[in-house]
């Protein structure tokens, strides 16, 4: 169902810049109202929390019921089963592992001309990270943003998490306690990415925001920006997969449509040196839809944005892989090593048959939280750093700044900027007259 | 004329609390303009940028001309002193030296569980650095941002420069040159913007676009933010210094001047736990009111957003400053190195009297493309890191994914992402098979 190129025909070069250009989301302007919410929380704070979540999610709360309490959270995850807890524990531990290793080091030197130089690097103070209600609530996305924002060292880390008519997913609270999370409130949309960006009476603001959500949320993380830090804006997930003759077409379908039931504007898309197994993937993809839960998400997803491409090698699918820029890379192919070299975009690159993209969803250890719709041209997944602010440090000494100064003052007075230009000056007089006394 | 605080002072809070949220832009809303440019430029592509050009600075152009010839270039370029060019050239070594230490290195390591687990740094292809026209075309700006995109790597460097009723600074076309810019294009303001990220004809479009520019060029990189990776929004500039009992007053009142000849919006704010020194520095202040060529830039900002705040301590004053998050810190204290680790929050930080911030601005090395209005609580200044991104790599053995990959299982069926579950068991079936024939 999928659409089928083979890069060697007459009009490949118009179809797949058709693939590449085309818009898999609906993004319906709601800006004005994001804007109007916003504006409101800022406004009123708690009592327009209040108001909205009635009005949305169908909660009555009060001031004093905006976070869920300790015991509540407790008695939650007193019903998650302990083989889900153990799953969750596990994928913590790994991904704490990965994480961790991402934690940058301070940095300091003298130069020759006497400057002390470096920089260091400092948490944030404060971290939301929102959660969706419903269906993508998902435990392991919180872990993924709280677990690198701890790994970090931030002080306080907030969740705000809709509970649409008070249904909240346990594993959702399991993995907040696993992380660290020190406060979960039952709010989301704009109204909490505004509380979160802001601060209300109950809710302490924020220094950045990170997590998924739906247009509204996205909108509003794009209006707050500046006044708090954010990760990007999330669009459709993706998977590009890359594989040679040989391969198994029944977990290459599987791999596929994995991406394909997140959601029914995910795009999956094969590429192979081998007709034939473009064949077979073919085929068992559409035995798998015969069978598959979410087959109606799925095959939408498949039917409107999938695509197998025949190329003529495989250096031919990195060159085009590097065009789609694609979220999460798969190269089930002998020497995937060698391949990823020549794939210089991509969020996460999966090497190899025994390494399946859902695997690196939770267990793996390399966060999920990856750059979507082609921007891993310029943009990277979310990383302890995220959490951590860079302070450039200088020390000059008084002959370091004998020895330098005098190019400042002559650029300082190119721009006209006098006062930048006396400021050094009047330093470099004084050691004139001091060394002359 | 600046006000003045005393931290030990009833009102103190309030007058503190007033300051820290005061606006200092008057953030015209000019998104609908701009949005209208934007599109304009996307559809019309050459044609527009010419017409909007024509219309904004006074400038016919073609589409042959819209890019500075190398030959033009090389003109302007030898009307530059060669004293300034000296000056421009150790510049832009120390920059260099500076940055080349922030290039991060690849990582791989494999686990106990088997699991070959890094990541990659890949330059972005192309970046596009804006240069305001006019007052401040400033040549060191490029350097800033430019040097960092060249040692990073990226493949192609364009820089858009307004050239109103055909003016050019030649000092910016030399920083050009030395940074090893690729392509100088003469648009400007939202039209350049669009430019840079969409393409047109004559100009390629870029992955990552960076640097200063008026309320148009920020609305529209807000806008275009998404399609390609910004830096960060500027706000006005600022400056906080820390200083005690001795320092020099003279040399204080020209930082702080330094800071605020740069725009009437600009903020320079002086904590000092000597009183003598706060009254010394507020008559140094006025006294080089008096004779200083941008004094009326200058004394707007001193008057409308300066402050002179006595403290307590040292502590208190970097308790203080971490509220501010500045821009620019400077530690003019006897020992700025231990004050230092009690401020969290800065852009970058200048420790000790001989230390003066306009050095930083162009000579010591670190980038003077720095987080404004707050944001260093969350934000850094620019970067090499700007211009690269990690792409996470992951390799499982068989080995591997049978150690983790039933726990990924688990959590998949716990989020109802069936295909998620069996890509993975259809693999660990697949070893079971194996270990049983």
């Amino acid at each position: 169902m999928a659409i089928r190129l083979t890069s060697s025909a007459p009009d490949f070069e118009e179809n797949l810049a058709g693939l590449l250009s085309a818009k898999r989301e609906d993004a319906a302007d709601v800006n004005d109202v994001v804007a109007a919410i916003i504006a409101d929380v800022r406004k009123r704070g708690d009592a327009a929390l209040i108001e909205l979540t009635a009005r949305f999610d169908r909660q009555r709360l009060q001031p004093a019921t905006l976070a869920i309490p300790a015991d509540e959270i407790a008695a939650e995850i007193a019903r998650v089963d302990p083989a889900d807890k153990a799953a969750l524990q596990r994928a913590a531990d790994r991904i704490r592992a990965y994480h961790a290793r991402q934690m940058p080091t301070d940095q300091s030197w003298t130069d020759p001309e006497g400057a002390t130089l470096g920089w260091r690097w400092t948490p944030v103070d404060a971290a939301g990270l929102y959660v969706p209600g419903g269906q993508a609530s998902y435990p392991s996305s919180v872990l993924m943003n709280a677990i690198p924002a701890r790994v970090a060292g931030v002080g306080r880390l907030v969740v705000c998490v809709p509970t649409p008519d008070g249904v909240i997913n346990p594993l959702v609270l399991a993995a907040c306690d696993l992380a660290g999370v020190d406060e979960v409130y039952r709010i989301g949309g704009a109204q909490a990415i505004a509380a979160l960006a802001y601060g209300t009476d109950t809710i302490r603001p924020v220094d950045k925001i990170t997590g998924p959500g739906n247009a509204y949320v996205a909108a509003a993380k794009r209006q707050v920006f500046g006044r708090v830090g954010i990760d990007s804006i999330a669009g459709p997930s993706e998977v590009l997969i890359i594989a040679d003759a040989g391969q198994n077409p029944e977990w290459l379908a599987l791999d596929l449509m994995a991406q394909a039931e997140h959601d029914a504007d995910a795009q999956s898309i094969l590429l192979t040196d081998d007709p034939a197994l473009a064949d077979a993937v073919a085929a068992a993809v559409d035995a798998l839809l015969a069978r598959l839960p979410r087959r109606e998400i799925a095959g939408a997803s498949w039917r409107d944005h999938g695509a197998i491409i025949v190329t003529r090698d495989l250096s031919e699918a990195a060159a085009i892989s590097n065009r789609f820029a694609p979220e999460h890379l798969e190269l089930c192919v002998a020497d995937p090593e060698t391949l990823a070299t020549e794939c210089r975009h991509a969020g996460a690159i999966f090497l190899g048959a025994w390494t399946p993209e859902a695997a690196g969803d939770y267990v793996s250890g390399p966060n999920h939280v990856l750059p979507t719709s082609r921007s891993a041209r310029h943009a990277s997944g979310l990383a302890v750093t995220d959490f951590l602010k860079r302070t450039t440090v200088a020390r000059l000494s008084p002959d370091a700044l004998a020895a330098i100064g005098p190019a400042a003052v002559r650029l300082a007075a190119a721009e006209g900027l006098s006062a930048h230009g006396m400021s050094i000056q009047s330093r470099l007089d004084a050691q004139n007259r001091t060394s002359l006394e």
